[in-house]
């Protein structure tokens, strides 16, 4: 193979594997070297073990193989819980912690053979607090984007091809939007989010990280994820494409990628169904924050009452309900998003697809996680969003566009996203 | 203090603590003998470290009170996690695992000063396969009901005012209901799901047992329970209370139990409102099914992956979906539900609570968990539930009736509750 092993994708690397041509060890050494020359400056990991990592190849190098994720390296958030590495949340809390036990996620990883390389750094508690060191790999100035911030950049800068990370507002879609790179937020529960720090249970969504469309497949293969109905696609000729003309306030990097995306895929024969998605999203104006912060208030009053000296602050708010949330606000959040889940299904399930933004813009200087308003409505929803790099901004750096579409509809979306994608993803430069 | 320190509420143990009249240990040392008298019969206990209690307790004595719940016992559901005991949801997958974290509820009641004592027999994954070891106290042939049997059992029985369990179906009440005892199904979500196996996220509820009403709402206090509007409910003279008349298969013990129960309400000055909920529960036939067996497809996935010769083979089949659940059969699921929550809150809005049967009768023979057909559409409903023993059936068995109302109104529900037991409960015979 290549001398340039860990640039490779999950699925070359797994062919590799598979025709003999590479074995796991040679694979984690390539990763372990990237990291190695990189990560003083990239900041994307929280926790790696070299010794270990290369133990776990060895034995997974002895073992028949578990199927196309055997031997493929994962960053893993460190928000879910992993046997054999410290769990920290970015919080002192945590500082050193070992659970002793896998996220359902890690474990389902672990019986297809994957090789759990290390833990990625991320916002405190996936949220906000204390934030990650990582930078932007395409501008070291520039935020990775949060909360999944350590898994996003690992992925663009060839650190590992596969990485876990989590939604709860915008935390997996925003940073593959500044980072270049593929990710996937599936339909919420159709993955387990036990053994991940509960933030919002209505919200909190598990997804990783991929270069490619066809490694973020393979990972929705290991969760065996099944759509409600069959998809049909098999074609960008004629596909209707429901392109978001909901007018946001946004950078002209965002507005234009998704233009120039509307007219390559045009040119590419789709349909473009230009709709303005407002009946959806003007009901749902705040329900989000009232439903993040109201179930904050139960996530977090443990720590809260057993650490109050540690957490940070923004969680103390969260748990002693300084936004003043009524529980009556809640329950309207929580039954007006139920009717708003339906209201898409039907206008989504109209068309192929929905192509929206993925972030306002290219990523912001500094570390600051960045904006979620275009993807936090998604995320409670429930909906599958799949972004994909739509080329850069006037700052050279990446600005990605989501694909979505009615809840459990993950296989079908992961189809046109395949065709979609060479449409749209011109190869950021690195 | 009395000599049977364990036969005393949690309310009372608290005030003779908070006057010096008895010591934490005192009552740790009283629990103790009463296990080590009875367990070997009841079998209440998966694990009891006797030392470590002492221990726990002596430490409790030295620190200033953190208030009411201050050196009160708790028994806990073998599927909470625990950082000091073994966690082992009575499956041979988690024999002697330790997770070394807390839930985030046992978390909650240790900063509240609680004395965590042991932890309680559970159906396997709190579900199906393996039954738990507990006999009912009243009659050791009997069940006494699932999956919550050993946290019910051990408050019935005297070994512990407070007891943690769950309920996903009807794993709360219904054990509550069959061995005489108080307890409380919150509004889903009120309280951190986090640390509990995970069975179904859209019905997994944290709920607790006590032999009061009164010691329910220390609990309810400790984890800080607000409700969507002020209940406004002082007495009962003139209350309205809506009375199920949804014509249940039931025996006649729990027909019995609810036909009194009105009487003796309406003999109180209450205003008894019969009503057919048929109209709330046909819409729901065959919902809770669809969404507990389509969630468990999530939940148990990574053990049906990495232990199949371990898990039971009820949850393979959830996980490999034997039953044949479309994910489009769960989506309908969701709305419905979302629809009947509502509905429900409307109607019982309308009145000061809804009674309701806990069971389709007496605990019956053996130790299968019992039906829960009488539950799940409440737990699914994601509505508050309070069990209070009302009586004994035919074969000298406590039988159990449901005070129930809109979601986010607990505290109202336990105001009322509070002047509903007094006329309800018999006192149960032992």
């Amino acid at each position: 193979m290549t001398d340039e092993v860990n640039r490779l994708t999950a699925a070359e690397l797994s062919g590799g594997l598979r025709s003999g041509q590479i074995t796991v060890e040679e694979i984690a050494r390539a990763c372990l070297e990237r990291i190695a020359a990189r990560d003083a400056e990239v900041r994307a990991w929280s926790y790696v073990d070299p010794d270990a990592v290369i133990r776990q190849a060895r034995e997974l190098d002895k073992l028949p193989s578990r199927g196309p994720l055997h031997g493929i390296p994962f960053g893993i958030k460190d928000i879910y819980n992993t046997a054999d590495m410290p769990t920290q949340h970015n919080s002192p809390i945590y500082t050193g912690h070992r659970p002793n036990v896998d996220a359902a996620t890690v474990g389902t990883l672990r019986a297809a053979g994957a090789l759990i390389l290390g833990k990625t750094d991320t916002m405190e508690f996936a949220s906000t607090g204390r934030l990650a060191a990582t930078r932007n790999p395409h501008n070291l100035e520039r935020t990775p984007g949060g909360s999944s911030s350590g898994s996003a950049a690992s992925v663009a800068d060839f650190h590992v091809p596969l990485a876990l990370g989590t939604q709860t507002g915008g935390s997996l879609i925003r940073p593959a939007s500044y980072c270049g790179v593929y990710a996937m937020k599936p339909t919420w529960n159709a993955v387990s989010a036990e053994g991940i720090k509960l933030i919002s249970t209505t919200l909190d969504t598990a997804g990783w990280y991929g270069r490619s469309v066809a490694d973020l497949a393979l990972v929705a293969d290991a969760f065996e994820l099944e759509d409600a109905a069959p998809g049909g696609f098999t074609t960008l000729a004629g596909a209707r494409i429901l392109i978001d003309a909901t007018p946001y306030q946004v950078e002209p990097a965002s507005r234009d990628a998704l233009a120039q995306a509307t007219q390559r895929l045009e040119a590419a024969g789709a349909v473009a169904v230009r709709r303005d998605l407002a009946e959806i999203f003007t009901p749902m104006a705040g329900l989000w924050e009232v439903v993040s912060r109201s179930e904050g208030r139960t996530a977090f009053l443990d720590l809260a009452r057993l650490y109050p000296h540690l957490l940070h602050e923004e969680f103390m708010r969260r748990a002693n309900n300084i936004g003043g949330f009524s529980r009556a606000e809640l329950l309207h959040a929580y039954d007006t998003a139920a009717q708003c889940r339906v209201r898409f299904d039907r206008i989504a399930g109209e068309v192929d697809a929905v192509l929206t933004l993925s972030a306002p813009g290219e990523a912001p200087p500094g570390r600051t996680q960045g904006d979620n308003a275009l993807n936090r409505d998604l995320t409670l929803l429930h909906v599958p969003c799949i972004n994909i790099p739509a080329g850069l901004g006037p700052n050279r750096l990446p600005v990605g566009l989501t694909l979505t579409g009615p809840r459990y509809s993950d296989r079908h979306l992961l189809t046109v996203a395949a065709s979609v994608a060479p449409v749209l993803d011109l190869a950021v430069a690195q």
